[in-house]
């Protein structure tokens, strides 16, 4: 089965779904899942459709050329997408070894669809991690040898999955909307380093972990999931790394799920996710 | 703002959205809330637009006759809600109190849309509780009683807050949609009586509560909802009992305002909530 | 059943849980419930246990002279408390109710193990939902009010459901660990005023409250308990408000239970909660 | 630091606390954790301590002769448990790999205090998850090779990874204690194969798992943890089995991590799980 997705963001109008789903039946498309999402504040409309040229003969350029001219009318930032095609996905690393093993697994195993061309890292430790997968593992002294790989495997999606150095403001701007990362804390709790640190000196009752967009502004990009895990007085500050570990690879796999199949639209600082 | 939902049912077919969505910006609706759902299994296709009619001239009347066509093409079971209307809600209670309060207070402070015409119990207990909203409160010997109450109130829907009788056979099939239960087990588990005993027995480490469709089957209707709450070894069963009393009133507010706001669509066994 | 607690802080020692152990069980007492907490930063020991004296001639006055010089060598804190003795909770409220309703419904409904001598608040329109149950309502114009009615009522604990003016400095000092309070948010994110608002701004995917008790730092008093619920894009501020609502009474009432059953030691900034 | 866990069983009576915690303060053991519970229905009595020895002369053997004339006074069965020492934990599987790797990355990154001296499985296919952690990885035709294997490496534990085959009674029997097993379901739904599949047949709107100790009755043996994940009517069976890993191999690990630590203490069907 060939499914396309259609992600559309422009002003509100009357009249944007009869356009829309018009070209797609004269195209033959079906649709499958739609998802819409109409801001009071900003006025602006998103829009996410699955649709299937399985059972009839959709065409994804005779689509595009039928569809250009609507797209005008309303103003429309759109692309269409062939969710048959795997995504480039560079996993960025640093000691920590967590969220790197359960990605590495998930794409192993078929739960994350997408490409992993090469995982990079300030460290040599995390290599041995990465080779029984057989994807090159590159060791970086400097984000001059960084920006060197990204623009030489042109990714879709760069994870941060504890990647414990900050990426530069050039490089934030040259790949916006594609850097991920996770954040060890419920932000906006806890901005900056040791959040398990502060978190246990404040006495919270709950950690959490943040996946979200990066931006120039650290740990303050638009947010994609979050979740938490129940703590007490009983858990010490290593307890809480523990814990949290299994909160940050899940919340972050999670984050990378829904980017990868293009369910993510970001609108300033915030996000909408069509699920 | 005027709202209006419309809900579909009908065989899965190439175009349905376009046609649907075509006479709906013919006659000025502004759809602010789409959601689509086929189902893989039975080839059927569900739908629920909210429709805005506030910054247009849109007309029920007008609607409805543009979109019949429409709907007998592809063979359509549907229906144009005005979401200003408040549904009729009967409660039927025992000597339990804490869903009927949960219930009257949010009825009360707004959080539940719909008017309660009345209060039907099998025991005199609980009036002190329904008192102070001014509802009148029957109490009821035999389902004789009973069905002369719905009859003459004509419930949209009816709410089994704790009520601790069987709804006989020809009511179910009458109110077939309409007639909402909490079952105080995470259901299918621990089916009929005294659910907190056999969990307690059975030394199991989260409790749950379901809310559902009342069918013939006994506790055997459409899942609404469910949730559940952790519990230890140490909670006695008076423990589960109140923990699970919160379970209880959570599940079924939130079952009965999804249905409340035309949410749940029934398929057979099985619901498609639209949230 | 007569139960008896014991509550206990001191330095951390070697011996303890046998000496006061072997009291115990001199004065006849059976330990039913027991709760040790040693912390490793501040060497500090914490202790509660629930002492049955139902099966055996246990008398507390026999037990406290026999104990003292036991907590003496030990430089305990320590009180023995009648679990059978209904401690008196002041509530303070303004002009919304969800809180106050819920606590009123679960002390009338036997969940909460309390006397509420009075509710307290700076506006007349809560009278209406306090009066069926038959409690003085105070409506008071300053703090100078507020202190004369806690002076009077002599409470155990004052519960903030919800109370939108600032306890000055000089009342918390003086009625310390006795003032909780629920704050609207997962702290220390969004400390201070609308923090919905701000957690909508800021496109948090869950949003949390935090029941704490008062001290002369506002929102940062030791933290008893917290509790999240998931949110989206798709919800306005104020389904977040409506939806937190649920949050807030469920985390104060459960933080109030945990007091009243002398499960909370306080150190410093932080709680141990003895479940 | 060297810490022992004393795990007891007995008859409830008066002054059991007493005396055990005195022989332990006259040993010079420094009390670290302490859990005790009683059980109303059954009268039996069940408390496991974390004894430190670090800081004074605790010797284990000295202990064990001053407490035996105790143990013996209250008909206790009991051990003293070194907690440095590692539990030997041998792991089966079958083809489906999530909660093999995750114990195994766990186990490698310390986060599951054990020696896993093989895996053993009745499909040579998950070898190569094994491989590269150089553990022994042991294809087997029937449970006579199974017998051999448990009774040559003498396990502490024996956990079902996702093993597709029913443990023959002999073995339940000879392993009662030792043997867990990860069930795909909230038990006591949808007991037996495919749960997923009738969960979905069902329309429930939560899946879970459950850790379970392996008794004749088959997914009846005493429940060690469950968890559970939500899911709707989007959800197809795929997904569902999806979801559902992440929830199997998280419980899984919970439920062993108890069990290494000697914190479940078995009592006929049900569990105390001391945390």
């Amino acid at each position: 089965m060939t499914n396309y997705r259609l992600i559309i963001t422009c002003p509100d109008a009357l009249g944007i779904v009869a356009q829309v789903s018009q070209v797609i039946a004269t195209q033959q498309g079906w649709i499958v899942e739609a998802n819409h999402y109409s801001d009071h504040d900003t006025k602006k409309f998103f829009m996410r459709y699955e649709i299937s040229g399985s059972d009839a003969p959709f065409n994804p350029d005779s689509f595009r050329s039928s569809f250009a001219p609507v797209a005008d009318r309303f103003d429309m930032q759109w692309s269409l997408l062939d969710s048959q095609v795997r995504k480039k996905m560079i996993i960025m690393a640093s000691k920590t070894s967590h969220c790197l093993a359960d990605l590495l697994y998930r794409h192993h195993s078929g739960d994350l669809f997408c490409e992993i061309p090469c995982v990079i890292s300030n460290h040599p430790d995390l290599e041995k991690i990465v080779q029984p997968y057989g994807i090159p593992y590159h060791v970086i002294k400097d984000f001059t040898e960084v920006e060197k790989l990204w623009e030489q495997y042109q990714p879709d999606c760069i994870a941060l999955a504890r990647f414990m150095q900050i990426i530069p403001d050039t490089l934030c701007d040259k790949y916006i909307g594609k850097v991920i990362n996770i954040h060890h804390s419920f932000l906006p709790s806890f901005i900056g380093a040791n959040p398990y640190h502060q978190a246990h000196t404040r006495g919270v009752k709950l950690i959490g972990a943040t996946c979200h967009y990066v931006t120039q502004q650290l740990d303050e990009g638009p947010i994609i999931d979050q979740d938490v895990v129940r703590v007490s007085h009983k858990e010490t500050r290593e307890d809480m790394v523990r814990l949290g570990k299994d909160v940050e690879k899940t919340v972050l796999s999670r984050g990378l799920r829904y980017h990868l199949e293009d369910r993510v639209l970001i609108d300033k600082q915030k996000t909408i996710v069509f699920l």
